[in-house]
């Protein structure tokens, strides 16, 4: 047996239930390769989808933001929420309409909000978000000062319950429709890395460091995020 | 004047103030320059976060899915929805871990979302799905039966309010960081089009359509969607 994640009613994935992972290792997976996700949580019954950069330490997710944020300010207080993250990896056009669809791998992942307000995890967690991105990178920053740990706030989420939906295969079709004259086939998506711009403010002599070589321009992103996500868990 | 969304306490962007759009055009942009978005709902006071494909028809929006699909039963029966597009452009990489930052292109809209139950509407919101993506592609597909129409959900949501947030720029340090000695710059990042797959069951002499050369091989998708978007919204 595989640790994995148990679902209710709240996370059991009801359509195309074949495609639904319960696995800790594959969920975390494709948490680990994307640097987006969208947090969803609700207002005094307005939701509200908010893009954002999260990270995970075991079975918790973070993510941050500005002290004043509405979000955090709201989540701080202990609040449910759902933070999705979908790697879109094709359009697959089927001979139907009915039969169009994607190829995608997305993990939602449920919990309630929580801040971190003890001051020695929060410090932790801030120099995470840096080596989570780019491992090395952290020590090599201004220190941050008092003034700017406390604008900003970090959230963390227990992982109570989470699936995840995989579709990587080519078209579907009604084996009927396999005659029918018109293209079939999947369009693949890919998000990659551009050449690095440096800031205009740069000072002479200063190179594109080591630490940011897994970002050389044309890597697939998910890729980057897995290797640098390896290179900073196994640092721990 | 410009014609725009009037934000209340909902919608308003109270984070970074400057970045905020309300533009009827420039939301209206955001969004049909994507394929992907997510719906946040709240079902008894859960959060849920919900990626799917979208679309636009003036002043609304429309996604679609299975008709058992949970989400869409339960925003069938009127439900407030926010749905959210983000384009993420970048990684920006600052001196201090401060001022790191994002660049990227959201857009928030919120509304009631409701189901289209109308049988021409929806007949024609399901070739809208097609058309949009691909224009011209729906009239060489076999036809949609009856059962396949009956199995498929049209949601519709009136844009009540939308917001939407821009940062395409370079690092912001502190003008005391300048001198500090760390690389600074801008990780561009870009969702490119592949090589099409074609359908391993797909009959000899069949080529890749005049509909699907917007997609040609490693084009921007959001410049794909934009293209696309326009050549539909022509149409009509």
């Amino acid at each position: 047996m595989t640790n994995a994640y148990h679902p209710t009613p709240r996370s059991r994935v009801k359509r195309s239930p074949t495609r639904a992972i319960y696995d800790h290792e594959k969920v975390h997976a494709i948490l680990d390769s994307a640097m987006l996700c969208h947090v969803a949580y609700a207002i005094d019954g307005q939701p509200y989808c908010t893009p954002t950069i999260h990270w995970r330490e075991g079975g918790q997710v973070y993510w941050h933001g500005s002290s004043a944020s509405r979000m955090l300010r709201q989540q701080a207080k202990g609040m449910p929420v759902c933070l999705t993250v979908t790697h879109f990896d094709g359009l697959v056009l089927a001979r139907s309409a009915y039969n169009h669809s994607c190829n995608y791998r997305s993990a939602m992942v449920f919990g309630t909000a929580r801040l971190v307000d003890e001051p020695e995890e929060k410090r932790r967690a801030l120099d995470a978000i840096t080596e989570r991105l780019v491992p090395g990178r952290a020590a090599t920053l201004r220190p941050m000062s008092t003034q700017e740990i406390k604008a900003t706030s970090v959230v963390v989420m227990e992982i109570e319950e989470a699936s995840a939906k995989i579709r990587a295969e080519n078209v579907g079709d009604d084996a009927e429709d396999g005659d029918w004259p018109v293209w079939a086939g999947v369009i693949p998506l890919v998000t990659r890395t551009g050449a690095p711009e440096p800031s205009p403010m740069l000072s002479a002599g200063i190179a594109l460091p080591e630490t940011l070589a897994p970002y050389r321009a044309g890597r697939r992103l998910d890729e980057v995020m897995a290797e640098t996500y390896a290179a900073y868990a196994g640092k721990e």
